[in-house]
């Protein structure tokens, strides 16, 4: 067969080939957007930061003209036979596939449970779709993929439906795998970015920047003295336990892409308000400031896979500190800060020496491909 | 920063690297599986035959530990909040992002409304990833994003939820789309691979072939004569109308990779019943039947991504093949074969010249990357 296409493909006809730049002429076609001057993509658009903002302000939403995308909340909330489910998807490019602390296969359940319990869901079922490179050995596809059923029932959702492609050596990178989660909302919780007030107190549920740290130090080969592991984890559980302290939450965010910084700049945003945060009262472990300080970057836009940050009300937030710290995972729950009528949309940090600065959203990303 | 790391690369430990494949050590790692002699992921797994039922049977399955996906349907079926929903995932990898017909973003809406509607989901919500490469014209992605929101608005589902990852340039080619969607199942619908039953009438709903063979000519560069378009559709308002015609439809799949070959077979063996397919009856367009005999491929084997196949009971069939031609998606519709008690689990093709033969599934792919 090789031969017969190979005598034809010299008579080849002149149609769209396959690189995409020589598809169809789009040279006509106008972004409707600011998107910057590149015409091309960069890796700061997959960063989540304003980049990101951007491709599906100005470019994804119009393109799908689809209200319930246009709230950019991490899952979308949508009513079906009378349920309301939360509905989210991830993809996942990590390098490496296996780093301390966890796999591309915890985060793709991970990420994706945390998404759905962001908005007070209980998650239920996952969908699963591996992109292969031809080549790549199935031993290295077995692990993962028992690192993500583990995950799983670590986190009590079921896989439910999957699917698997494989693309030519040197066209992917081993594995990308995208999860889509399915999750039930329960009665009276109205969890989302425009729910910040002024007043909320701003708590964060433990220790960040751990995860980037972790990435980058084994992807750079550095060592900081201790090993650093990922602090990726499912938190509908911990999410459950604040419910049951109270159901008005006002705001939650798993600080992934871009960080603590990134997430309470897109609350702020979305609610009005301004946000301020005690420096002092970060939980930055010493081994992730060491490494940050090493490595120029502020832990603040540091990628985190096990963390989330809570709005809550005045009334309520010792009871939901108290929650927090009484699951596995909330046990170094500390508040950061409150949101004010100050500087609405600005996020301000009041720093350790009596200063204060705002905390700006990052235009790419630090670290790319960490999640 | 990045001579800071590379002096310190230099100091580099023997933490696990980058490539996969220096991954942790797995050596001892041993598949729970026959997955044939091959250590290396192959395009075949990605093909929809023999190769990916195994990878999903002996290395999937287990390590998810799930009994839905072990059902290995198109979607699968599920109750959240008392609603009986379908959920469905797929990647779509298909090169060249444009063909005649439609591109990688129709693909990516119609093969996972397809899904739904194959459970008899009424499809409502879909979720979508785009991992693009850096470098890619971002005229490019909105041309596919375009393509993907008319192709929904089209098919009448909204994309609620979505994310964006960017992968170094090498690593990817150009986009990678991953969808999965929700639908609702009606009341008294049970549709699904296992219903297939002794005397069931199986239908085409069309000309197959199409999609593969406009795939295939427009990378190889060949003409056929006639320009072959894909058939990519929505086939969620057929199955509407076949649905108004009995609620007793036993089994509904879309032929897509492997073709209709690979979709009988798969039912005749979920099902336990034989199947007799008369050659005759085929709808197999000249110029696919020309183009695949030119290639040395069989129309059977190869993909559709707007055609579905239909098993009925016999009392009904006439009616569900009158609801089907009234319908433009189902205009060509007709009867191709019977379940039969003979040869249970095996497809039989009664050929034009008077004898038979068995249509086995193929082992991996005709063609690489057609969705």
């Amino acid at each position: 067969m090789a031969d017969s296409l190979d005598t034809h493909q010299a008579q080849g006809s002149a149609r769209p080939a396959d690189d995409p730049e020589q598809a169809p002429d789009f040279s006509g076609w106008t972004c409707p957007a600011p998107l910057r001057d590149n015409q091309r993509v960069v890796m700061g658009h997959g960063g989540g930061g304003v980049l990101s903002a951007e491709l599906v302000e100005h470019l994804f939403a119009p393109a799908f003209g689809s209200e319930v995308l246009a709230e950019l909340g991490d899952s979308a909330t949508v009513t079906l036979g009378g349920a309301r489910l939360a509905f989210s998807t991830d993809s996942f490019v990590v390098r490496p596939l296996f780093f301390p602390g966890g796999s591309i296969g915890d985060l793709a359940v991970n990420g994706t449970v945390n998404d759905l319990a962001m908005v007070g869901a209980r998650p239920a079922y996952l969908s699963c779709g591996f992109i292969l490179e031809e080549g790549v050995e199935l031993s290295v596809v077995g692990r993962v993929a028992e690192a993500l059923g583990a995950a799983a029932k670590e986190a009590g959702v079921t896989v439910a439906t999957g699917d698997t492609k494989v693309v030519d050596a040197g066209h992917g990178d081993g594995i990308f795998i995208n999860t889509a989660g399915i999750g039930l909302i329960p009665e009276g919780v109205d969890i989302r970015p425009q729910r910040a007030a002024p007043g909320d107190v701003v708590i964060a549920s433990g220790a960040i920047g751990v995860h980037g740290v972790a990435i980058m130090s084994v992807r750079e080969g550095l060592e900081f003295g201790v090993e650093i592991e990922s602090d990726t984890a499912a938190l509908s559980g911990l999410v459950e336990s604040m419910l049951g302290a109270t159901r008005d939450l006002h705001v939650l965010r798993d600080p992934t892409r871009g960080g603590v910084a990134t997430t309470l700049n897109e609350i702020a945003s979305a609610s009005g308000v301004g946000i301020r945060v005690n420096e002092r009262n970060l939980p930055v472990p010493d081994a992730v400031a060491n490494a940050c300080a090493f490595l120029g970057l502020d832990p603040l836009y540091v990628a985190n896979e096990g963390k989330l940050i809570a709005f809550v009300p005045p009334e309520h937030a010792d009871a939901v500190l108290a929650a927090m710290r009484a699951h596995p995972h909330g046990k170094e729950a500390v508040a950061i800060g409150t949101c004010t009528t100050e500087h609405p949309g600005m996020v301000v940090a009041d720093t350790g020496l009596g200063g204060s600065r705002v905390v700006d959203v990052p235009l790419g990303e630090q670290l790319p491909r960490i999640c």
